[in-house]
């Protein structure tokens, strides 16, 4: 694919950094930005594709890490890849596996080679480098693969940071060196842990790399929103205009408007379907949490606003009543509703920007969506 | 509602006694014989109404039993009724509760009165009684409510039987003289165990009582096949031509096909359902339990011969793949399909009847689907 076709953008907002794109990929064309539900296993949890085509998701985010050890890349390619096996026929973006051996794995060692790691299901030994992440984000023919990188917890001291952010960057390159499918896009991921003075280095030697896109990786692991966003608001400053800008593992509505204003194209979260599973809507009026007993007997729908099925359906009490009652409905409907609300989310972020009045959104969200502890 | 009106038989075979009907209920039509989805405790087990819409389900079954204990008969009085606060528009029937209280229930004792026993949720010692069971099930407003009764293992005593068939009799009189709502019919169950005389005489009793439809329980607690089906012969040649007969709790497709034969209108089973949570699926060449490691790069559908929206999209690798990684997705999936499999398995039984070669159909069920001990 040429460069220049890959994205577009099509409107920017006058008073932020926000902008609307079009992403060209081999599934499909997306409109940023853009949220990408999660489908670690091959599924967006208690979704089918049909569900996800209804909802309007443009792309989906599963893991090369969870997929490579079951059922294997290799079994994945010989039915035909990710998109025959899985039935779905739309963009699909793979993560490289590095936050998930940092994040799942026991026993993690790494040095410049690679991550030696057990197995969290089995606890096998296994040995994975930057081109095994590679080949099998390539046999599991992803619309855009990522990188493989050393994600650091936080807090993390300064050389601590240094060196993986160093290690990433290396790791960058090898895998930029073996990537081969043409059909399928490469994103490197920035990383510096907090450290403005790293994160602004390690950005601009990966911007001298060439990738099709760029990550801001290593964020929402813990650290102050106030730092997440002044790095983010670093990170999108010395990006290039003219390539997908993506912040992994972001957040609340309000942090995602917040990272759209600041030039954020790409986003991929579990809040909308965990917070679903376990009884938390988000709604126009705020996150509404179902086990709370003063909707027992509220007839009135999850979310007074919303077109979703599950509010046009439904009561308060009656969704209650299913959390209260172990009902796999429950949850069903309540991912539903999340993810679309998520989606309606990023509509209305680009119809902002086309009109011009993002910020008043950013504001509006940020009252409704404080942070809080279990986001 | 005149009783002429609720029941009317459209067609009848000439090869056996299986009929097709029209059953006229407070939400609407039901045809005949017709299969309903478990709604145990509000909700069919991993699906939503629409799916249930969408799958084609005309009435499904929910229990005054779960419903008492949580979230109480009060509760969705006060919110407009079972319909509404399950935003289910169609006909539904509620069991009595008399099962429940015998299969789930600890330190149960009865008496004529009634029943008493600890609640499986919370322990709290409880008191039911026919009258309550009516109360309950006016309150939730099903369309047709079950008389309470009196349910025995198997095996079981004579004696024991005698007395609890007796019982359920004396129960059901209670329950008929108590019940006052004019949009809800009200069945009587028979029983009598496996023992052919009891059955008999405490049938023709239910029938003098005069209820809108008759249900033939107690069976289908482990007894052996051939008693269940001497004594479903003998039950729908006794029970009246123009009223609906439900033979409860059965059963496997070549159990329905039999028992339509022998000319019963209603079934509900847990079996597609319960099976289908588990990764067996039935189909049009047999079961298929999805765990088995032959299915591991199976790109072939669940059923080649199924048009359903997991057939249709959907291999058995990948279906495999979402049980072996818990993901309630896999569940979903095989629910859809076991409930359109029965759905459809009843369709193909009135066809069969109106062009009269249903014998053929029954043989062809039972090949598919001998006895097995997990049914």
């Amino acid at each position: 694919m040429a460069d220049l076709k890959i994205f577009q953008i099509i409107a920017t907002d006058k008073n932020s950094r926000a902008r609307i794109g079009k992403l060209q990929l081999a599934h499909g064309t997306v409109t940023t930005p853009v949220f990408m539900p999660i489908a670690t296993q091959g599924t967006v949890k208690m979704m089918s594709c049909d569900d996800l085509e209804n909802l309007g998701a443009e792309i989906i985010l599963a893991n090369a890490y969870h997929l490579h050890l079951r059922p294997s890349e290799h079994l994945i390619e010989r039915l035909g890849g990710l998109h025959s096996f899985m039935g779905w026929q739309k963009p699909i973006l793979t993560d490289s596996g590095g936050f998930q051996v940092f994040s799942l794995s026991t026993l993690r060692e790494v040095n410049d080679e690679g991550v030696k790691f057990r197995s969290h299901h089995d606890g096998t030994e296994r040995f994975l480098k930057p081109e095994d992440s590679i080949r099998i984000q390539e046999a599991l023919g992803s619309d855009i693969a990522m990188s493989f990188d050393d994600v650091v917890p936080y807090p993390c001291t300064y050389e601590r940071a240094k060196l993986a952010a160093e290690r990433s960057l290396l790791w960058a390159e090898r895998c930029k060196k073996i990537h081969k499918r043409k059909d399928q896009l490469l994103f490197g991921i920035a990383h510096g842990s907090i450290y403005a003075d790293l994160r602004l280095e390690n950005t601009l030697r990966l911007i001298n790399l060439d990738f099709h896109g760029y990550a801001i990786g290593g964020l929402s692991v813990g650290e102050p929103k106030v730092a997440m966003f002044e790095l983010v608001k670093l990170s999108t400053e010395i990006l290039p205009r003219e390539k997908p800008r993506y912040l992994m593992g972001v957040g609340t509505p309000a942090d995602i408007a917040r990272a759209v204003a600041l030039g954020v194209d790409m986003f991929d979260c579990v809040l909308p379907t965990r917070l679903g599973r376990t009884g938390t809507a988000f709604t126009s009026i705020g996150k509404v949490n179902l086990r709370h007993a003063k909707y027992a007997d509220d007839s009135s729908p999850l979310d007074p606003n919303c077109n979703c099925l599950t509010c046009q359906r439904y009561s308060r009490a009656y969704l209650r009543h299913l959390f209260k009652s172990g009902e796999a409905t429950g949850p069903r409907l309540l991912t539903w509703h999340n993810l679309h609300f998520y989606l309606r989310l990023m509509e209305q972020l680009r119809d902002a920007i086309e009109r011009g009045d993002l910020t008043d959104l950013v504001s509006e969200l940020m009252l409704l969506f404080p942070d809080s502890p279990d986001d």
